[in-house]
């Protein structure tokens, strides 16, 4: 792991999940980029100390010259502490799963892109909303035509932490999440407007063809997006709404998505991954249920825990880093993992929304 | 009652709404522009054969001679049939109470707007969601400060009834509101997304200032807008996004409206709108109902059952009746009756959709 | 009317009702024992001072004199002045049209009964929920055995407005109800577990065969029940669970009503009447609303406006006025109006609750 | 572990969840008492096979011996099974980790107490809902007054799985569950009716005093209940109803609590763990979320996410195993752990229940 020392937040996160499905052991680490709190997270994580390295490239040397050197490596760091680590684990021969968004610039984005065809490698970027069971049965349905011809999609995903002024109050994750130098410029759009529409063309199989944004920031002083207004045409003549909020005062991780087609209707929320409802056109809705009654296959190939017991956010999380197990030993194909592709796409995203939104809404095409 | 006739829907609508506080009694019409049917219809509905007119002059006319005349006359028909027997009865010294939207095109919103000035008589516009209790209430609380300056703002209107193709197989609401001719241009813009924007601004009191919208038709050979993203700009720098559409598969008549301020936000919905959430920022969600406990005044004022009991779509509708009658009976000041501005705003509305989306996007001022 | 004057609750409700269809009028009561009370609300309700009676005996007589006397009373008074007023109009040959629980003792109830068999006029109980839509197509529904074999019930009417001590605050409605002299020794027994009772009764067509109780008064020195738990045993074998509160902190009006089938079950709550969820037996669970799609008639047989536009409680008690005027009119046989049988089914209810708690929760048969 | 071979349930959950923290690694097992299972199985989970044990006994000496022996062991086998392997272990030392219910009788539930009280080992019962963080912080708020006294409770945990007849169809998990002679006598009454109970304690610190139950099955042939309606008195006053069914169509693990006291109520149930209604007398209701906004300390002290993340069963079965370690690590009380307390009451209510039932719904003391 790189990143992730005393203070982290989704570093945690990428450890609980990893440890869920028994596969993966946590050995190595360059966790910080200060030496003492490297040191002192890895002793707390069991990583010994031969093995808390004080940068990425030492680790990366090391480890791919080790016998029992890491599979792979996870990087957990700010926005613009991701491209570096990943080209060198890549080209160390050693397998990254990278957090989302894949990093600060375009340029970046290439050269990553670059090392990844040169690596023998793979790269795993973890928009793990598309772990829930159900948005992988709700692609299912959609692939295999329940909802017809998608007509309309509409993306959200509101929060309010940035509501006030946490940023100038010392929290580390507003700190950075609105420094532009580290977020890579987007604010909201980055740090979730990505995860919907990622999590849009999941479920949908549509890529974003062109969009319309209007972006500002609420936060006096903020430099960053703290709320995105966004118009998105998809591709077969799809349309989408995308709304990113860090200021909708009682959203909490409101990530929701509406897909509308000319057969059937789909309405999913994170808060209740749960279920979703499907109304097929002209019958009445339905709740569908994770493995519930009547659905076949479906959301149960990828759930731990029968239906009614809800499952949660590690899970899904878990998932990313069971498929990815799988894709690096050489099982299966990751065809459901999203890779360099969702985070060029993201990076697009971001860079179109700051620019269509600084002339006036134009429509920014792909 | 102009139009209300055998066949049509919102006549019923209206004469429901009218009955219930006792206020009101259905005298005189001209209920359809065939003569055997208005017969029929005004037999059925015990208007006296004296009182059944074959059109609306006739109407205006002969009521407005009589001493035991009517007081106030419903217009019923589609759009553009609205501004010709308003402006006869305003003329005539009758007022008038209208369904929504006000008119087909700016220039008849004028020629109405002119006809008010120089009528005696009042003008009411049945928007017909601001007489729900919590609208209300909510509109109290923003105005007095609750939610802080007001941020951002989502609202929508979401039906699926012309997912397929109703207006080809015959049914009359779909036939009027899908030709361009008989609802003024636009589609779900004008039949919902007036009622969405009303409520918007109803309820926070700020108008809007331009916008940037996406008409699409879904359904073939539709020649109005079944589909419409827009974006808002409020006055004082809220930002706002619209969604109305009429090939929502699931959505029944799905009214949604969520404020966000810097103290707070709401949340409320039509499908169950004796409910509202109101989270004060920093502190837990609360289910706010109507009339219910620790809110002093606020929807208690305009209910007419305890809470708990939901409250329906036409005792909403039934208050904007008894509020013209406080307005034509000389009590109040009709302070919370949508009138001519609310049915102004609408046009506009309606225009500057079709305007931008034809202009890609562009942003429209008002 | 009798009952129902200035200060009165439920008379009004039974206003709201009678007016929603425009088949009733008004015409005459004897809405307070206190002779100026009684004046001066019938002078604000618009009834002649001619027709304004000082007693409930003077109204039935005269009424019944007139070529234009009334065609049905509402009894609208406390439940201890339900019988005399119902068994003088029925002498007198005038419908009547009464509020729930029938009255305030089983030899009361059984002299209503002879009156009603001795008398050529009809005699409605509201017991209103059974006006739901959604109620009387979940009847319909079970009645063609959508369900199957009925095995478990679950009914509950929850409120929370005795949690304080409202009775010795001057609430007149807590005063009257929580008095044995008047309630007739129910309490929330009475005043809600009678509905529960009756609604799961006529949506499963199923009587209650045997009870098990346990009432309590949380209330300090309340001398009815506050609190009812008890155990039932429906006709051919099915098992049912009702619980009515007045104390249970957070609930306002909160009927509800779970049935379980060997092939199916449903689930619908009177906060939002207009929906209900089905789920077939290994099948997901489905929404159903009121009118929605891909039900055939059902609900829509008894509604007056589309799906999506919630209806209310108002409108499901206009639909027993509506059926008292079919069947007082001479149309139809009134085979949904709750009668006689409903009320005396009610009355041994509190009475089997009351002496079934006092002897230790024993089985009292009916 | 003892069971949890292939083709089990339980086992593969507590194998989840005890990995979820880190804390634990899964060494050895007598997995099955087939010998060819237990040494696949064991291989399957990376056992080595001279941990892989024949049987129970043979596990609980040759661990005990072992320097490097285990810590603890779960114990996951079906109901009748879990006193012997208990006690054995409990003998040599090890720690305890068993799930629910406690056993098969009331003699073996003795007898494990002895075989407690007589080890320096500690013992833990499965009782995993009491690790939502959402009901630890409801225990809290109770203990602290914010209900003030409890005056009704209802729990319930409702299912569907058992509406057919499994049990005749090989699934293995309905044929052991319906076997009197493996589950210990009770039906849903054991299976989840205790988790119910247990719950109930749990959150409001009230034990249950007395009840009155009728059982009931629907299933042809079923020599258990699989429907169970219970009416409690609990400590102090309060009372309560219980149900458990495993024929209620459309509940799929539908635990659900409701508890009200006179200066407030709670509302929860499983299917959406992460929000909690807390209604204060006389104020709106909140809706509570996990570590959300306002609310101190609470839920946010055992959860491993941010609020709006949806956390899940596996999380809270998690927090279970995480406590064990605490305790067994000698760090902590284990004050929030079900232990043997929890066993027997649960022991208790079923057989309780299953008398009162028998005796017409006789009140059952403890």
């Amino acid at each position: 792991m790189v990143g992730g020392g005393q203070g982290a937040f989704i570093g945690g996160v990428h450890r609980y999940a990893s440890r869920l499905d028994g596969r993966w052991e946590l050995v190595a680490g360059a966790l910080s980029s200060n030496a003492q709190r490297a040191a002192d997270s890895a002793a707390e994580l069991g990583i010994a100390p031969d093995r808390s390295y004080a940068n990425f490239n030492a680790m990366a040397v090391a480890e791919a010259a080790r016998a029992d050197g890491i599979d792979a490596v996870s990087i957990v760091t700010p926005n613009h502490m991701h491209a570096a680590p990943t080209i060198a684990f890549l080209n160390a021969g050693i397998s990254v799963i990278c957090d989302k968004p894949l990093c600060a610039s375009l340029d970046e984005a290439a050269e990553i892109a670059t090392a990844i065809k040169a690596s023998r490698a793979h790269f795993i970027l973890t928009h793990n909303y598309t772990g829930y069971p159900l948005m992988r049965q709700a692609r299912q349905m959609i692939a295999r035509g329940d909802l017809g011809k998608i007509r309309v999609v509409q993306a959200e995903y509101a929060q309010d932490w940035l509501s006030g002024a946490l940023e100038t109050e010392g929290n580390k994750q507003a700190v950075w999440r609105t420094d532009p130098a580290k977020s890579g410029g987007g604010g909201a759009i980055g740090d979730i407007g990505t995860h919907a529409l990622n999590l849009l063309t999941f479920v949908t199989g549509l890529d974003a063809t062109a969009l319309s944004a209007d972006l500002h920031s609420f936060g006096k002083g903020r430099q960053v997006d703290d709320n995105a207004h966004i118009m998105l045409r998809l591709d077969g003549g799809a349309k989408a709404m995308l709304w990113a909020s860090q200021v909708a005062v009682g959203n909490e991780n409101g990530l929701r998505l509406r897909i509308y087609g000319d057969k059937g209707g789909f309405e999913w929320g994170q808060e209740n991954p749960n279920a979703m409802t499907f109304t097929p056109l002209g019958a009445p809705k339905q709740i569908i249920t994770r493995g519930g009654a009547g659905l076949g296959g479906g959301a149960g190939d990828w759930t731990r825990i029968p239906p009614g017991h809800p499952e949660g956010y590690l899970e899904g999380f878990a998932t990313i880093y069971n498929d990815a197990a799988d894709l690096i030993g050489g099982k299966g194909d990751g065809a459901l993992l999203p890779g360099i592709d969702a985070g060029l796409q993201g990076m697009w995203f971001i860079d179109a929304c700051i620019r269509s939104s600084r002339d006036g809404g134009a429509w920014v095409s792909r």
